[in-house]
């Protein structure tokens, strides 16, 4: 069995100061924080694990019988970071309305336009959250907050946060935003101030370390599949047709992968984590021409990271410091179209980018439910004076993390996986 | 009233020969063809009129008494052709399923990929279609008898249909295809054969003249709101958020107006039948500029064909004979990065191009009622020796119209129309 | 031609006062009053006729060059009264838009509750709405208004009209809400009032006299053929499978008939227009048998107002004073149950009733392009000083046609129609 | 941690014999059977816990290296029995891709109707199942078997499957089914044959004991919430408004609380674990009643198997051997307009029952995706020779279970977990 085995991973959880207050929760189940999460995981789950099982140890997330902060004096704010979404207002509803009802908090603010809206020049105002205001925001996508990319500088945000007397914050963003939060809680450290910082991560492509399940994956691989459903049926629609379908991920082929999975029409998965060639009798464009030949259409889905071996690494970045990636759809496309010419053989290929389509809808039920877990576990987390720390699922259950760990290392699809395996079986092809 | 002025549309339908056989129809309600169907046109149902009311006749579509073809020795073939449209399985099994279950008829032959499935060389199958090959069909989009672009030789056509012993022949397709239906029908009657030739136009983008409504519009009209709600999404997810939707419509903006109609969020539409500048105090920049900086975000809308005269005219056309498009959202994106750069101010486009995403889904209700309808009546013309014809809506009624009536002029937007003010009052634009 | 041949229809239109005041709309094009609209009308489209066809002149729905009121000095109310249909919302925001984009209108009250929101001793409160509190609410079913049944006594309305300064009522509701608008009208001009009510009806049954589409009713469909295929799934699930599905429809089939059209799936359709046997040869339980054992499964669709031949007339009304109708579905299963079981056949039936999922969904993009021109062409209306008329597509046309028009005689299934025969083609059952 | 505490459950997999024959996959990675999955359970996850935390150990789910069958000699067999729920095709299309293009396997047939598809008294023939006819099969609800509910004689299907020379039977259905399923296993032991027998659990409600998730949960949530959405529309669309929604849930109110949390406007769920009153002060009416006053509308969603404690308890058993419920929803609104009578307070309820809707819908993407594994294993599983097993996800991993293991209890909401926590916190509703 996986003993304890000895690993470096920090899991233990910071405290603002001990909780003597009562709690006000009606339906108590309280956790008992001397019992630990433990968990068994493996190399398919965690990004640095080789082949090693380790059993690790988690604080549960949860309501706790006693608070560090008092609700009635409690003000709480919430930011958005990043790039949309599905269930981003989905998770503002479940903290407002779990600080409300739950807590009876009378403020709960949102800041305007990510980190910006706590920095002056912008001049962004405040808006102040509660039930009425939020009560139907989770049936649309994107973050009534507004958003905005890229780091602010600490001290003025805490500034920022002094002056409205704020005691929690709630962060929702991607790794580059859970950064930010863990400077925040260092700013706030240094102040010896007794601000919560509580993060809740936010990834489409699902690709931080630890966490199993990033909310809006479910619905933007959905989505996902409604584009390729669509490229199938124009591939199909015509002879020697090609349906070639560019999906989100930069580094991780997750969604990608899933929605592979899922169409089970995919016949070619080109993903980051797996380097292929254009060239050659074992390359994608002879592959492709085989399966031309031999059933009229294919169905090609490649992530927007894929193929980075074949293009010029780029050097510009975003606001947010991601690499701008080469065009890889570009490339494939004008290659396929080359050997075919070459090839004096026929062929249409029909190109979708359903590119903000999936990641801008509402959040589908499942993960609806999760954003609520999600929500309700980090006013849970804050209350107790939990900070610097991530309310995530963690394998089946739903745990606190510190902040360090998830951002030290993004996740990526293993390609010696069971789940690649199934992939690779679902689409046929060859490495 | 709009008395018999004098016009020069001739309505009238050719006949194969005269109808003896008794109809086999169980609920028979014949159409009576000495009273046609008496309609009132306006300048905004019709490209060729200015400001004239006309009162038409056409001969209505429906079930005759009478026969030109005996049901038990009719052998009748279906053909698509051009690019998908929502709602073409839902006419073939239409047609598929009157032809067997009402008249009785034996033998429908499905033609593969298009007007290169009668071309020996191309070597393709011909496929039996019956009602349980087709019975599920219309749950997909796309065609199951594929498609394919561009004109082939009348003579083998005909040559091909000779060979299989057809009778009817039914063509689904958009106008190049319609006058490739014409030069058959010519082609049949050189050669004194008695072979129907009944047209059911297929456009995505409305633009047929005469034609009230082509079928899977508006589907992809349903389609094209996701897009732009999206879009809306985005562009409110941040400050100074830009939402760029293309839609299709190389000549008439028809999918754009009604989708922004139906949205009623969208800022500034572009299409091909208003021309509009980028540049100067009444250009879109500039138009654009003022409306970020009172409301923070804009939602625009763009068909494919707007803007040609911004764009070097293209001068290369695709296998169909349509000119390959400039890329007007090029255009756009990158003249909006310059001005707003110059001007310092911030701007973050979102750009959406849903593409094939709109036209290769199933077809709606709405769609599939007006799908059934256009195979029950191509057949019903058929079997009483109607050719040359096609069959569609005009204003609420069906009927039948000859095919050059419908190929001599395309139809697009009417901007001293009505419906073009309430498409300018839901935007706010000005001109 | 259908010459103007005698009719006692009175399509004349009442106005306020003389219109002297100039439009501030942007986009003008203008109505021409002296060019009435001239429809062709049949017995298909009128429940009147028999197998008449009548020309038809009504008043052009459309922006009008003078106003009788002053758009700075008027004051608006929406009211919803009767059953939710989709769309009401995307009514009332147009109607808000408009009032305020286009004519600059301040104040536009929102009546909560139906006609009781008038009626003081309810202590509703009014809602004033605004751009800002109505840009979304098209997104969701349902009226932000609230709805109630049931008339209220018009003297104590217009009391609520003049105490609250109202100039213009827009009441969306039913045939009894538009009697109930009648009144009104009646008793404002009994006062010698400057009141003008325009009426847009509202009926998810599609039953009203001369009206072609009423909005919501292509929405309901959609939704219907949801269940239908259900329930096509659950038959064909098993052997001597049978799906019941009853779909709304008191006095008109429809929704039933249009779902059916769509949907293709359908063996056996009953509606409130056309009476039939459940036993005997003939009747629908032999029919059924015969089905059941030559396919091993059957799709029954039921109106709800089906089947009155067979039940005992209820005697009981609902509030709005429908007579409540006998269970069809109810007798249908329990006289199939007891047939097949003294058949000796086995049968299982999954009953599906969608009830009130058909009509609280949101509108459909084509039901949304329809609810914004009603309200546009409402606010034009009212502007220009109309009053006891309804708003409504005639045929393809947007036009005003008087209250009394369109209540005094609900219209329905013609099954000596071509429609009917359509239908009747697409289930293959025989009457 | 939870150390190898002491339990009875046998998790040991029988396998029909050696394995010997090397695996023509192509993607291998293969399962290593001395490396048991080990898990940790706690009572929330198993009926049969109260406050333990066990460590339990199962065989992995996976492709082995060495076969028992050998493909190129196998036939495998599928039969579908119970209710519907979303994914039965998907799993049928799974297990026929897997065999034939992965193993090479030539032959799988198709049982028809259930169980009875074995018997020859009902006649019906075996369908032969291969890539082309269930390539699409997928974008369908139901089975493309069709189903049967009930027994049958394991000796008469344990002749049938040896009259067909089938190796491999799968069987898909709910715990019945499982039962049947151990019943043919130990008859093929019996007799000393080699037919593999592998089980996938079906069942909408969730309930199997064991097993983290069953196929189509997801989905049936998912239409769920759509009902939940319309009743809170019509609920608030008029004063005194009541939505109540019935939904699955015979023994368990996993669907119904699910779709609460998925929703967060229900205000009260009434689910089979937890026993309610309907009178006095903490009753359901009077709480029901002080909802209405303070807010104007309620929202109740209620399990089909809720409050036995209520009703008179039933005696007579469908097919499946299941006690017909008692009709709670029926009783709920006699007893709630009684009251509101006697109370002199106005108050309509709208009632909504989805029923088969939401179970006979396609699967959603993330339930496509667990078919898709599910149908993969299931292969994997028979083909190393092993039987009497069920293929599921336990936790978040993928396993063989014994049969007996997963028949034995039923699985149902444990009210005293966080789960049930936070579906009381969502309603707000007080036990």
């Amino acid at each position: 069995m996986p003993s304890k085995k000895k690993h470096d991973f920090n899991t233990t959880i910071t405290t603002l100061g001990p909780a003597k207050i009562a709690t006000p929760l009606r339906y108590p189940r309280y956790v008992d924080e001397t019992k630990p999460l433990e968990l068994i995981m493996t190399s398919e789950e965690l990004a640095e694990l080789d082949n090693d099982t380790l059993m690790l140890e988690f604080e549960k997330a949860g309501p706790r019988e006693k608070l560090y902060f008092d609700p009635s004096k409690t003000k709480c704010a919430i930011v958005t970071c990043g790039g949309l979404c599905p269930g981003i207002n989905d998770v503002i509803r479940a903290i407002v309305m779990e600080s409300h009802y739950h807590y009876g908090i009378r403020t709960v603010l949102g800041i305007r336009n990510g980190l910006r809206g706590f920095i002056p020049k912008y001049g962004y105002d405040v808006r102040e959250l509660n039930p009425h205001n939020v009560s139907s925001i989770h049936q649309f996508g994107g973050t009534v907050l507004g958003s905005s990319r890229g780091p602010q500088e600490p001290s003025e945000i805490v500034d920022s946060l002094e002056r409205m007397n704020v005691n929690i914050l709630f962060v929702i963003g991607g790794d580059g935003t859970m950064r930010a939060a863990k400077a925040i809680v260092n700013e706030v450290a240094a102040r010896g101030r007794k601000i919560a910082v509580i993060g809740i991560p936010k990834t489409i492509d699902n690709d931080i370390n630890f966490i199993t399940r990033t909310f809006g994956f479910d619905t933007a691989v959905e989505k996902a599949t409604e584009a390729i459903q669509c490229a199938h049926v124009e591939a199909t629609g015509m002879d020697m047709g090609v349906g070639l379908v560019k999906l989100m991920g930069r580094e991780a082929g997750f969604i990608a992968a899933q929605a592979t999975l899922a169409m089970q029409e995919v016949n070619f998965l080109l993903v980051p984590e797996q380097e292929f060639e254009l060239d050659g009798d074992n390359g994608l464009l002879m592959a492709l021409e085989r399966r031309l030949l031999a059933r009229g259409h294919a169905l090609i889905v490649c992530a927007e990271g894929a193929g980075k071996n074949l293009l010029e690494s780029g050097t510009t970045k975003d606001p947010s410091g991601n690499v701008t990636l080469g065009d890889i759809c570009g490339l494939l496309s004008r290659r396929m179209k080359e050997h075919f010419k070459e090839r004096q053989l026929e062929m249409t290929m029909k190109f979708i980018d359903p590119s903000y389509i999936i990641r801008s809808v509402p959040a589908n039920a499942g993960d609806r439910v999760y954003c609520g877990f999600l929500g309700q576990h980090a006013v849970h987390a804050a209350m107790a004076g939990k900070t610097g720390v991530v309310v995530t699922q963690v394998k089946s259950s739903m745990a606190l993390l510190p902040l360090e760990l998830v951002t030290s290392r993004r996740r990526c699809l293993n390609v010696h996986s069971d789940y690649w395996s199934s992939v690779m079986e679902a689409t046929g092809q060859q490495n």
